[in-house]
This record gives structure tokens, C-alpha cells and sequence, in this order.
């Protein structure tokens, strides 16, 4: 017997590893492995023909089935009340967005809906989409605030977030996003907005332990690139990593300077230019791509995908859900957007959801592969193609879910 | 207390149906109703304030939930075995289609597998794909052979659609699709599987009771006009109603031919031309739009839905789903690119997997209403807005499922 093996708490024996090591541009397949788990860790990665019983007590015969990290959804705004359902009829019937708005449409309406909301109530809304999630084989979900929009209910709302990482199997990474819009109380004034999200939200986040990051929409109908470094100085001021909602609509320069303060992930990207992936190439800044949003607005302007490549530019895939434009609750549907509307790869949408999502949430050391020492963070699936989990979508697929060691069956 | 409620065996109270009508165009919103069921039809339909108790011995107050009829998928290839996940990962690596056909990609991969499958394996592979669509709201799915091609694959495929309908709480409605592909024994000789079709597996089908309607891929890479006539016509002599994949890739003018034969439906739709939809209009043919497989082709030319709305012609809308043009199993996301992708409103596409998905598969007279006397299929919705239904894709709505009067709770 095999001594890493014989010191794990946990061995799934004879599974096709799909490590996604950034050794290989592939998926990283390997032949038969058996995976050690040892305290929420990995342990032993052994190739089934170097090993010889017995074995240790927990393990469990895969019979070759692939393995591969478990998912993860770095950009979301999944807590949040209230329903634009009625704005969508409204939208789909013709009405112009500015009598939408002026009927109380768009995100202040989500904004209204969510700061009424207990987060009794906001929990008990985000449970079922955390369950999807799951059931699609996320291990891991960034969780956005910004429809609080006060000191109180953008803490509330990350408090949400904090409980549902310690309520249901999957790991929670919070980010602030008290810059997403300015709040209707601040509509003459944003730059004091962007006071208040400085001086008094970032600095509450960060004493409470809970934020591990924060983001700001660099947009026109967002914060200018000016409020953007205000914000950025203040996190980094406060030891949080930033990241951006960056040139969706347009191009304020948000990248680059995102990239400047070390951004982990710079998202959307559709007017990226040639500058701004420079800078994201010299500085290592993952781009997050989010193909669910492109689809929902109709859009027509492409991420410079070709040139991200050629750049070297990590390219994290993400669902971005949220309740105003990309209401599709499925990573997995975001993989085959970002394929059949980008162009990517499933492997490289593969990477997009492990290697590179772990990089765009600062868990690069931890998450994203299967190897020694990183999480036991991992998925055994029914498919038998890693392509197979962004083609066929909407139904469930794996069979067994680890997450820091902990096994939940199909 | 009402009469009418005191006979039914079950009532549920307090709801606000969404009726589906067509004498409204809208939802057909009621205010607070009760409704009751017996012997698997909708017995009562009582507004609250004409009620007095008591009550019969099983009722639930709902507390004002909306309620819908349940949703029909009128469109899908759902049995089937393999994976074309490989043949996606080399479409996106930029393979030629011509070199992936050589390499053994394609429909005849899927029958292949099909074929290889025993009547057991493609019900348990079928199974997960059901259940997606029955935690989405569906209670009525379309299921097509297609992927024999052979007299005893097809008419197994067909018994694995019935045995989903007995096993599992879903009306099952079975169309044989014979005429899918021409298969690789007949290559040569392409008229003669048609004989086979009208001759052989028809006829079984048929007298075995195992298909309630016959289509046929009528396309340029499929079956000419006068191959598809020769089908329908066979279809007809045994008493089999039909309907068509139509004018997807090109028109053959094969929506006329349909509605000449008083199809129940046509399907795609893309390459229509106004005088096929004068035909479908003429007929009261169905015409049903599938935006997955647009959506997953890549496609340019949208189906005619002005025209088609002009003309008065019922809109369904399905999800195709099939493992090679639309890998989405998700009637959900088909409603939500619907409106997304071709525009249709919120009501439309409620009505496009009620109401008229219903028509498409001849079941007008019992499916697809709340209305008395019609089958009792209906949901219990958390959300309280029908454009909801459209809206947020991915994530569990119901609250409660009634199918034939039965209900399972969420
Ligand atoms: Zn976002
Ligand atoms: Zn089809």
C-alpha cells in the first residue's frame, strides 16, 4: 500500500483525473488515479498501476469515471428581492427603457425590493439558486452586494453571503459592490456617495471580515474612472483586493487602471482596447468573461477574445446573475454562451470556471486543479468528455461532489 | 358551499389562475379563484367571493399563488444514447463539419449508440432530461423516434417513450420521426428507406399503438418534397395525424404540403415563406418556434413572427432538445430565446407552451387551459408574475404540481 494513501481520511480509487494544470493546454487528463483526501486537503494524486492493496478504510471504486475541479462562479449578484419580470414584459412589448424607469423600473427597483427585505427573507430567496448552482457542480460562488446601497443593507446583504457559505456545501467569496449604482438619496451629488462607500463601507466591511473584495461599475451610467481610483485607494487602503466591472458599454480606461491597483479580474471586457489588455497582461489580471449578460442585452460589440489570447491573458467564464440582465441562473449555460456566442473552447471554458475563476477570486494557490495540496474541492461525474459539461446543459451530471473533503451524492 | 366544489375530490383555494384562454390575448388573469378537481379533470373554477364554507375534505389555501396551466414541450428528441460532446469540442476548435462527419460525427453517431443501447440504458438515460423538465414546470413532453432507423430501434425508442409517461408524472405524447436521417444502409438508395417507412414501420407503429403522430425532416440534407408526401400519405392511410421540421435550413416549400395534409404542426420555420404561411393559416397549423437550435447553430434568418402574427397563426415554443442541434435541456431557456432572440412577449411564449404547444400536438380540447373540463395540469407558482416563467431561467418556481389531478409538492 501506497503511504500518502494510507495517511488520507478518504481515497476514490480508479477516476480519470482532468486536472487542468496550467502545465498543459489541454485538460490535463490523466491515466487512471486513485485521490487521496486528507483534512479537507489533497492528499495523494497516485496512478492506479503504482498502487497495491490494502487499501484504507474509506475508499470507494470510481470504475474510470472523470474527475475534474469542482466549478467555480466568480462573478454573481445572486442575493437580491423583488422580481423584474414585469420590467421584462414591459421591455418585450416595445416600451422604451426611459418609461420603464420612469415606472419605477430597473435597478432601483431590485434596490427598493432588497433593502425591504430581512435577511431572514434574502437568505430563504438565495437558497434555491445556490441550489442550482450546485446541482450543476459549482464548488465555489462569488457573491456580489450593491442592491443595499446603504452602510446597513450592503453589509446585510454580505452577511446573507456569509451564511449561505456556512449553511449549504459550497464556498463563498464576498465582494463589495456599494459602488454598482449611486443610491437615489445621492442622485445630485455621487461624489458623496463614493465618500460614504470610502469613509464609512469599506472600512465597516473590512473590520467585520466581510468582504474579501471590492468592485466598482466603471461605466458611463456607472462611477467615473476618477470615483473608480477613489474606491480602489480606499480598499487597498483597507488590505481588500479590487476587481471591475470594466468596459461593457463603453470605455472609460477602467482596465488599465484596474490593472494598476492589481486587480484580481476585470469583467464583461466588450470595449476592452488594446491598451487595456496590455495592461492586464503585464499585471496578470484575469479577464472575466460574461457571455449570459452579451446574450440578454442583445449586444452586438465582442470581447476582443483573439487578442486576450494572444496576450496571454487568463479568460475566467462566469453566469454574472442577476435579477436586471442576465436573470439565467446556470454557470454551465454561461460555458456554452461563451462558446457558441464567443468562440471559446470548452477547455477553454473549462479553465474558465476552475483555474482562471480561482485566479479572478485570489484562490489561485488553492482552488481551480486537481493537485497536492491544493482544496479537495472536486467533481466525479456520469459524462465521460470534460466537453460534455458545457454542451449538455440543464441536466444533472455528476454523482459525487466534494467539497473540502466532504462528499455529497447525487 | 358551492355544488359544483363539493364533488370534486380535491380543491385548492385562494389561487389567481392564469387561465390561457384565447379570448383574451393577455395571460387571462382571474382574481382569487378556487379550483377543483375530479377524476383528473378541472371540476370548479369558483371565484372566492362567491364561496361559502364548508369546504370539501381536501383543500389548501395557496394564499393568493399564481397558477398556470402545466407546460408543454411539443418538440423534443429526448431519447437518445453517446455524447457528441467530442464533436463539439473539434467544431469549436475550427474542424471542418465534413471532417468531423468523417471522423464518425453527426446524427449516425447518435444512432450508432442508439442503436447499441438496450430498451433499459436509454430509459435510465432518459430519465435525469425528464426530470430536468419536470422541475421546470413541464407536464406534457413530445418525445420523437429518430435515432433508430432500423423498424426494431424505432419502435424501441417508442416503447422507452411510453415507459417515461408510466413511470414518471408526465403525459408523454410519441411521434415517430423514421424519416430523421437516411440511414447508412440505405445511402444509396434513399427511396427505398422511404418504402421501408410506409411499408414497414408505420404500419407497426400504428397497430402497436406506439405513435400518436408521424413527421418528417423535410430539408435539402433530409427528405425531398416528394419523399415527405409519400410519408405523410402513409401517415394518413393509418390514421396517424402528422407533422414536419420545415423550412429550417432552406425552403421546400414544405409547409404547404403540411397544412395540405392538416399537419398538427410545423416546426422551425426559419426559411418560411408567406405563401406556406397562408397555408398554415388556411389549416389552423401550428406553427412552432425553436430557438435553441437557432440559438445553437449560429443562425442568421429568423423565422417570419411578424408575418406569422399577422397571419393569425398559433405560436408554440419548444425546446428541440437533441444531442446534436440543441443541447439545452430546458424548456425555460427555449421560452426565455424566444423572447430574447426573436422578440416574442412574455404572453406569447406562455401561450407558446400552453395553449398552442397543446394544439401542436392535438390536445387543444384537454390540455393547456385552466378550463372546465379540460385535463387537470397545473403548477402552483412561488413567483407571482407569469412573465416570471420566461424571465429567471434555472432555478425551481413551483411550489406544486398537478398532473391528471395528482399532485407532487416541491
Ligand atoms: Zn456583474
Ligand atoms: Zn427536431
Amino acid at each position: 500500500m501506497n503511504k500518502e494513501l494510507l495517511h488520507c481520511e478518504r481515497v476514490w480509487l480508479n477516476v480519470t483525473p482532468a486536472t487542468l494544470t496550467p502545465e498543459r493546454a489541454d485538460y490535463g487528463l490523466l491515466p487512471l488515479h486513485a485521490i487521496g483526501v486528507r483534512a479537507g486537503n489533497i492528499a495523494a494524486l497516485v496512478p492506479m498501476a503504482q498502487l497495491s492493496g490494502p487499501y484504507p478504510a474509506h475508499w470507494r471504486d470510481m470504475q474510470g469515471k472523470l474527475v475534474t475541479p469542482g466549478l467555480i462562479d466568480c462573478h454573481t449578484h445572486l442575493i437580491f428581492a423583488g422580481s423584474r419580470a414585469e420590467e421584462f414584459e414591459l421591455r418585450q412589448q416595445g416600451v422604451p427603457y426611459a418609461e420603464i424607469a420612469r415606472r419605477g423600473g430597473g435597478i432601483l427597483n431590485t434596490v427598493r425590493a432588497t433593502r425591504a427585505a430581512t435577511e431572514h427573507q434574502l437568505f430563504e430567496l438565495a437558497v434555491p439558486r445556490v441550489m442550482a448552482l450546485i446541482r450543476e457542480g459549482v464548488t465555489t460562488l462569488e457573491i456580489k452586494s450593491g442592491y443595499g446601497l446603504t452602510l446597513v443593507d450592503e453589509l446585510k446583504m454580505l452577511r446573507v453571503a456569509r451564511r449561505l457559505g456556512e449553511s449549504l456545501p459550497i464556498r463563498i467569496k464576498t465582494t463589495l459592490l456599494a459602488a454598482h449604482a449611486v443610491p437615489p438619496e445621492y442622485r445630485d451629488d455621487p461624489d458623496r456617495w463614493v465618500s460614504v462607500i470610502c469613509q464609512e463601507i469599506i472600512p465597516a466591511a473590512a473590520s467585520a471580515g466581510l468582504a474579501d473584495a471590492v468592485d466598482v461599475f466603471c461605466e458611463q451610467i456607472g462611477f467615473s474612472l476618477a470615483q473608480t481610483e477613489r474606491v480602489y485607494q480606499a480598499a487597498v487602503d483597507h488590505g481588500l483586493p479590487v476587481k471591475g466591472h470594466m468596459d461593457q458599454l463603453s470605455n472609460l480606461g477602467g482596465s488599465t487602471l484596474a490593472a494598476r491597483f492589481r486587480a484580481l479580474s476585470v469583467d464583461h471586457l466588450e470595449y476592452l482596447d488594446q491598451q487595456g489588455i496590455a495592461a492586464l497582461a503585464e499585471h496578470g489580471v484575469v479577464a472575466t468573461l460574461l457571455p449570459t449578460a452579451f446574450y440578454f442585452l442583445k449586444e452586438r460589440q465582442f470581447p476582443p477574445i483573439a487578442a486576450l489570447r494572444q496576450a496571454g491573458v487568463p479568460l475566467a467564464v462566469s453566469s454574472d446573475i442577476n435579477p436586471g440582465t442576465a436573470p439565467i441562473v446556470s454557470l454551465r449555460m454561461a460555458m456554452n454562451m461563451a462558446c457558441t456566442l464567443f468562440g471559446l473552447t470548452p477547455v477553454e471554458a473549462m479553465a474558465g470556471v476552475t483555474r482562471h475563476a480561482a485566479r479572478a477570486l485570489g484562490e489561485q494557490e488553492r482552488l481551480g486543479q486537481l493537485k497536492l495540496g491544493m482544496a479537495a474541492d472536486f467533481l466525479v461525474w456520469h459524462c465521460t468528455h470534460p466537453a460534455e459539461i458545457s454542451y449538455l446543459v440543464g441536466v444533472d451530471q455528476w454523482v459525487s461532489r466534494v467539497v473540502n473533503g466532504e462528499e455529497t451524492l447525487a
